[in-house]
């Protein structure tokens, strides 16, 4: 964004007024991480009391409420391999958390190797491409681990392959890459086929190069264009790379969050090879949970019916904010902002500079918003100009009257910048 | 033991003939696993409903049902805390499997270091301790790590502490020592308190040692004799080693066998070191399932009681084992086991060079034992003279049978070695 050269600086006083009165009222509101509201909770309510008293056969028989299935139930597998476009043979359920599996997929790449080579750890400076803005837990995980952060762009159709292939060529400390490959934290990209192809076919320096392939957002749609993306495990293997990526999801925003299942799915040589670091970490993942989703929701059809329950609440929030910004924002060009059709989260970019200052104008206001920079690799944007907005927590008043607090302070920034 | 010089050799024919018919019933049994019977899950039918629709907020109104409190439900960490003497502020309450804590907990001084150490893959050679016999999955956890294993002998009140002090003293590669205080997994020794002041206290030649203390029996009695043992954590603290004791339990063996909770249990810097680690990792564990086991064992009082019950099965399986056991082997010189008052397992010593026979008897017999060796380190006992029983898992009749079928293996080895 370019700042405005007149306009909006003989408005800083009365912009710096409007702030203060927005101060003086005293707000408590947040705009900062993407967690379901309640009003999404309550959809899965009967989770609560189920699988019930006297459920607690898997399909083959197996009691859950005992040891065992490190790979988690088949049925379980069978449904939500469909739904991710994964062999049910070739998915992994686990705990709560898909982090967590990322988390652990890189510890066993350190500390055992991966299937195609040697330990990570004595690899000196091992780095991951992290498309920006992105999202800040893939980094910070990385980071605690003593992993290089390297960013490349991202477009509105993935990262930007110029940038990607001729890295990933050239530097065999390179051995993955983060992505969030539909409707992306926090741009709401998706990536589109022919990123897909190309990052499942580049050559790589690193033999033991792997795609971080966390399709959080796979069916969280906001529109009734139900997006699709190719099948990356599919088209890995079609170009001789068979084992380049892991993929991941969970259900922490279908069902409850942090009290969901989480899935990874790979080739088969890569399953094997989790599966033994795992084996000696846990017996097996919670089975009773599992059950309990399938109990819940038992097909496909039940899965997509209830994230068309949660659209209805949720897309009504991104119009909000749409409008809020168009009306506020609109025509003024010093913000831009994603619309995008799924996913929890509006990417909004300021003029260069002022992306702190704007967080720093809405917290006096009361409203919290993520720390500038959260996006980008060690927190640090560079160009200090986006900022990441998850309207989905917050009910719609709040919504609303925290989304014009935004606006005055992206005005107010930007006023102060040119004056 | 010793083998009979004289009374089972000649034996040997007729002990020949019983194994044969022994095969020719066509049994299948199975004294494998530590897991919990069909009749103790039973005692935990309520956790399959609840929380109940509705029951989501823990004490200081938190929605479990979404995202965050990493350190787990205070309210949940007060019980346990209790029972476990631990503070609630010092209390990690994490997923479905303490096996997992003690994973993550040597991943991260290997990748991050301690709070008083560098990364253990910088130290070559780290080793830890491992008294014998113990727990299979404690040894291939490390095993798999890279993580050398020196075994010590277990004695009835713990480690021999006069070969573990001059090793601790002299070696400053060993870093960590496996311990099951309370039951010991599986000679049913309980620490005495003799034995938890000097471990302690012991100078260590690592500054960054660390007892790894499994107390997954602390509450699991068999006699109404419920044994306590002295503060672990107090001890170190007195003996100015505050961080030494990595503390671990669950309720695997409590409610249900891999849905439950574990804890993580140190000192307050241990807790915040480990937390830094787990933050990367997930942003909480199961709070749904944490408020579930509030609402079924919701004080220290509900769990004893919850307890007793599982005694009152466990209890005559044990029995059954020690009476055939002692009509069987009793006299002979060939066989001595323990009388555990607690945990799940009996260890049965054979003479020298005959576990490994017995176990292959039996499997011809119908009846899985786990394989001799396994309670050592790398599964390897050079004396090959240790069988773990696990009497838990099958009804008492099937229990019966296959500790008859064992006692005739026994007899059988021991016979053809002296023939």
């Amino acid at each position: 964004m370019t700042l405005p050269t007149e306009q909006l600086a003989g408005r800083l006083e009365g912009l710096r007024e409007e702030h203060r009165q927005l101060i003086a009222q005293g707000l408590s509101l947040d705009l900062t991480r993407g967690k379901p509201s309640s009003a999404q909770l309550d959809l899965s309510a009967p989770l609560l009391s189920l699988p019930g008293e006297g459920d607690y056969r898997a399909a083959d028989g197996t009691d859950c409420r005992n040891y065992g299935v490190l790979q988690g139930l088949p049925e379980l597998r069978e449904l939500w391999g469909g739904l991710l476009n994964v062999p049910a043979a070739q998915l992994i359920s686990g705990g709560n958390s898909s982090l967590a599996l990322m988390h652990d997929s890189v510890v066993a790449a350190l500390l055992l190797g991966t299937t195609d080579g040697p330990r990570w750890v004595d690899t000196p400076g091992v780095a991951f491409l992290c498309p920006v803005p992105g999202y800040d837990r893939h980094f910070g995980l990385c980071e605690k681990l003593g992993i290089e952060l390297i960013p490349v762009p991202l477009t509105e159709e993935g990262p930007d392959l110029d940038v990607v292939k001729r890295l990933v060529a050239e530097d065999a400390r390179i051995k993955g890459m983060w992505c969030v490959p539909t409707y992306s934290n926090p741009t709401g990209a998706t990536y589109s086929e022919r990123t897909i192809r190309e990052l499942a076919a580049m050559p790589t320096a690193a033999p033991d190069f792997r795609l971080f392939w966390d399709n959080a957002y796979a069916i969280h749609h906001l529109t009734e264009d139900e997006v699709t993306i190719p099948d990356v495990l599919g088209l890995c293997a079609e170009a001789g790379n068979p084992d380049r990526a892991f993929l991941f999801a969970s259900t922490s925003k279908i069902t409850n969050a942090g009290s969901g299942v989480s899935f990874f799915g790979s080739s088969p040589a890569n399953v094997k090879w989790l599966l033994g670091h795992l084996s000696k970490r846990t017996i097996g993942p919670d089975k009773i949970n599992e059950l309990r989703h399938m109990r819940f929701l038992p097909d496909a059809e039940a899965v997509r019916a209830h994230m068309r329950r949660h659209r209805d609440i949720l897309a009504p929030k991104f119009e909000l904010v749409r409008q809020i910004l168009a009306e506020e924002l609109g025509g003024l060009g010093i913000a831009s902002w994603t619309e995008p059709a799924g996913g929890y989260f509006i990417s909004l970019d300021v003029p260069e500079g002022t992306a702190s200052r704007v967080v720093e104008l809405a917290k006096q206001a009361g409203v919290a918003l993520t720390p500038a920079g959260a996006t980008y690799p060690y927190g640090k944007e560079e160009r200090d100009s986006n900022i990441r907005i998850a309207p989905s927590f917050p009910p719609l008043d709040e919504l609303a009257a925290a989304t014009r607090v935004l606006a005055t302070c992206v005005k107010l920034a930007a006023a102060e910048r040119t004056a």
